[in-house]
C-alpha cells in the first residue's frame, strides 16, 4: 500500500482523469467517426455523464475525484486544498488525459483510417481532430469561446458546491451519480457552441496528443490562440460559479438545527 | 448570514428560478437554433428534468424550491404558505426568469445571429421567439392553450402532492430527482401542443424580456392575448391537480401505523 | 377518510390506472400524431416507464398499485389477494383506463383534427386508433399477438416477483422507480410486434372508448377477434412469468440468515 | 428448496444469463429487424443496461449474478471463487444464452420472416445473423476484434472491481443499477467496432444456436476464426481490467478508519 497520501492522491487524479477521458473521448469518436449512425447527441450526453459518474466513483475515496484543474482550483479557493497540490493535481490530470488520448487513438485507429482514408485533417469534411479537443462552432467570434467556457464551467462549479455543502445533507453515496446527471444536463443545454469541455485537462491533454497526429494545425485552427480559451476560461468560470454559490445561497444556508424552527415561522 | 428568513426565501426563489430557466432556456435554444442537429426531443425532456432536479436541490433547504408561482399558490391553498408570500415569491420567480432570459440571450447571442442573420422574427422560418416563451402549435384554437396548461400543471401538482405527503414516506433526499423525472415524464406526454411551460414565471419572465428583443409581436402572436394562457391556466391547473390528489387519494391515505393492520384484512 | 379498506383500494386502482393510462396514452398520441417529430421510440419507452413509476408511487400505500388485471391475478395466485378482489380491481382498472381515454381524447382533440382533417380512420395513412389500443404489426399471424403478450407480460411478472420477494431485500422506496425502469426495458426489447400493452385494462379500456369514436372497426381490424389477444394473453403470461420465477429462483431463494454461511462454502 | 448451494448457484447463472440474453437479444433484434424505425442506438444501450440491472437483481443473492464467464474468471483470480466453479458457471452461462437465442428466435420469428422473406443470410442487405452474435465492422482487421474486446471487457472489469471493493462503501442495493449504468456507458463509447459483446457466453451461445439457422457461415464470416475473438479476448480483458484496478487504485485504497485522518493532512 502506498503510505504517502499525497502521492496516492496524485496517482488517483491521474488514473481518474485517464478513465474519464478515455471513455469520454471514445464516446465522442463514436459520434464523430460514426457520422451520426451510432449515436445521437443525447447519447453523447448520457455517455459523458456516466463516464464522470464512474470515474468519480473510482477515485472519490482517494483524492475526492476532481479530475479537472478547474475543480481543484475551486477547492483551493474554498480552503479545501493547498495551492501546491492544485499544481500537482493539474499536471496529473493533463497527463491522464494525454495518455487517454493515446489509448483512444489506438482503440479506434482503424475507424480513423476508414473515416478519412488515412489522411488526417483537423477540420473539414474528413476532419477528425474534434475527436480529441474542442473546436468552436464557426459562428463564434474571438470572445465567444471564453464566454461559453466561463458559463459552462460556472454551472458545473455552482452545483458542485451545492452537492458538497454538508448542510444540504446529500449522502456521499449519491454524489457520483449526481455529478453524472449534472454533466448530462450541461451537455443538453451548453453543448452547441463548442462541445462542453469545461475542463482544461480534458481539452489540453488530448490537444497536445493530437499535435503528434495532426501537426501544428491543432493549435492554429480555426485561428491561432483559440486553444487557450478552453484552458483559461474554465479556471475562471469555476471560481465564478463556485463563489456565486457562496454569495447567492451558501452564505445564507442555515445550520441544520436552525432550519426547522425558522421555516415554521412562515406558516400561517 | 441573512438572518431574515423571509428575505432569504425570496432570494432563494429568485436564484432557483434563475438557475432553472437559464439552463432550461439554453436547452430549448440548443434544440431550436441547432435545427435538430444538436438535440432530439427526448434530449430536451431530459435536460429540463435535470434542470428542475438541480435547481430544487440547490434551494430546497431555503424556501423549499417552488420556482413556480403555480406551486407556491398550491402550497398556500394547502396551508403551507401565507398568501402574502405567494405574491412575493411569484415576483421573485418572474424576476429570476427574466434575468435568466437575459443571460441565455447573451450566452447564445452569436447562435441567434447565425440563425437569422441578425433579423429577429417572432415566428416563421427564421423565427426564434420560441427560445424564450411558448407559442402554440397552429392547430390549437383559442381555448386549446388553456386546456393544455390546466392539464399539464395539474399533472405536476398532483404528483407533487404525492411526493410531499409524508404518509407516502418518500425520503427528502429523493425529492429533487423525483421532481426531475416528473418533468421528463410531462415532456414526453404533454409537450406537443405548446411545449410544456406549466409555470407562469417560466413563460412570462422570458416573454417580457423578449419584448425588448422582438418588439410587441411577442404579445400579439399568434393572436393577441395568447400570452395570458400560460399565466392564468397553470395557476388554475395547479389548484385543480393538487386538490384532485386530496380528494382522490390524499384524504383516504391511512396513517402509517394503521396501514399494516388494514391491508392484512384483505389477505385470504 | 374512507374507513372501508376494500372501497379505498378499489378507488386507488381506478385512480392509479387512470393516471397511468392518461399519461401513457398522451405519450403515445404525441408519438403517433406528431409523426415522429416530437418523440422517438426511446422517448415513448421512457415516458411510459415514468408513468408507471408515478402511478405506482401514488397508489402503493393503498392497494399496492397493481394497475393491471394481470398483476392482480398473479398476486391472487401467489396468495396475496382474494379472488373476488381480483374481479373488483379489474373492473376498476378497466374503468380507469376508459376514463383516461376520454381525457386523452379531449386533451389532444385538436391534434387529432389536424392529423386526419376530422375523418377518423382506424388504420392506414390517417389512421389514429393506435393512439388508444394496440394493433399488430402486419407481419404477425393469428397466434403472434398471443405469443407476444404472453412473453411480454411474463417478463413483467417475473421481475415483479423478484422485486417483491422480501428475501431480495429491495427497499420499498426503490420499488416505483424499479418498476418504471422495468417498463422502459420491456419497451426497448418487446415493443416491435404490437407495442407492449401487457395489461388487459390498458388495452381494453381505451379500445372500448375508441369504439364510440371510430365505430366497430376497432374490434374488427386488422381481423375480427384480434382484440381478445391483449386481454387473454397477458392474464396467462402473468401467471407463466410469476410462477416461472417461483420455480426457477424463488423456491431456491435462501432465507437471509442462511445465505452468508452458504456462500462462504464456495470460497477456496 | 435446493439445499445444494453449488447446484443452486449454477442454476442461477443459467437462469440469469438466459434472462439477460433473452431481453438483450430481443432488444438487438428490434433495432436490427426494425431497420432503425423502432429504436435508435441510445435505445439499445439503455435496453441492454436495464437487462443487466434486472438479471443481476434477480440472481445476486444466489451466485452473485456473474452472467459472464469473463466475470467468473476474474472473481476466481481475485480469490472469490474456486476454479472448478468457473467452468461450471461458464457452461451454465453459455447454455442460458443458447436457450435465450432459441426463445428470441421464436418470439421474433415472424419479424425475421418479414425482414428477409424467409431466406436467412448471415450478412448483407437482408442479413440478420447480427441479431444473435457480433460481426465486426468491415474496417476492422484481424486483430481489431481482439483489441476491441480486451478494452471493452477491461472497462467492465475495472469498474466491477470498484463497485465490489467494500472499502468504497457502495451499498449492495445500488449494485444492480450501477452495473446497468456501466453497460449503458460502455455501449455509448465502445460499441461502434463490433457491438459490445464483452461476454463470451453472450456471443458464443447465440452464435452456436444461429449455426442451426444460418449454417456454417456464422463461424466463417466475415472470415474464418473471427468467432474466437469475442470468446478469448473478453477472458483476457477481464483479467487485465480487474488487475489494473488492483494495481492502479485497489492496493492503495485505505481502510475506512484510516481515511479521514489521512485526508485531513492535506488541508491547509
Amino acid at each position: 500500500m502506498t503510505e504517502n497520501v499525497l502521492l496516492r492522491n496524485v496517482l488517483s487524479e491521474f488514473v481518474g482523469t485517464f478513465l474519464l477521458c478515455f471513455i469520454g473521448l471514445c464516446n465522442v469518436a463514436q459520434f464523430h467517426l460514426g457520422r451520426g449512425v451510432f449515436t445521437v447527441w443525447i447519447g453523447v450526453n448520457i455517455g459523458w455523464g456516466f463516464a464522470i459518474m464512474f470515474a468519480v466513483m473510482a477515485t472519490a475515496r482517494f483524492s475526492g475525484g476532481h479530475l479537472n484543474p478547474a475543480v481543484s482550483l475551486l477547492l483551493w479557493s474554498l480552503g479545501h486544498l493547498k495551492l501546491g497540490y492544485v499544481f500537482l493535481y493539474s499536471i496529473a490530470q493533463v497527463a491522464g488525459a494525454f495518455v487517454a488520448s493515446l489509448a483512444m487513438y489506438g482503440y479506434y485507429y482503424e475507424a480513423f483510417q476508414a473515416y478519412d482514408g488515412g489522411v488526417r485533417a483537423v477540420l473539414g469534411a474528413t476532419g477528425s481532430a474534434g475527436c480529441f479537443a474542442s473546436y468552436p462552432n464557426p459562428y463564434l467570434g474571438f470572445w465567444g469561446p471564453y464566454v461559453d467556457q466561463i458559463v459552462g464551467t460556472a454551472v458545473l462549479a455552482y452545483f458542485l458546491c451545492v452537492v458538497i455543502d454538508e448542510r444540504n445533507q446529500i449522502p456521499k453515496v449519491w454524489h457520483p451519480m449526481i455529478f453524472g446527471f449534472l454533466i448530462m444536463m450541461i451537455g443538453t443545454a451548453f453543448g452547441m457552441n463548442m462541445g462542453y469541455p469545461i475542463n482544461p485537462a480534458r481539452d489540453f491533454g488530448p490537444r497536445l496528443f493530437s499535435f503528434f497526429v495532426y501537426g501544428a494545425g491543432v493549435f492554429q485552427e480555426p485561428y491561432t490562440g483559440y486553444w487557450l480559451a478552453p484552458i483559461v476560461a474554465p479556471l475562471l468560470g469555476s471560481l465564478v460559479g463556485g463563489w456565486l454559490y457562496q454569495f447567492s445561497l451558501g452564505m445564507h444556508n442555515p445550520e441544520i438545527e436552525e432550519e426547522r424552527a425558522q421555516q415554521e415561522k412562515l406558516l400561517a
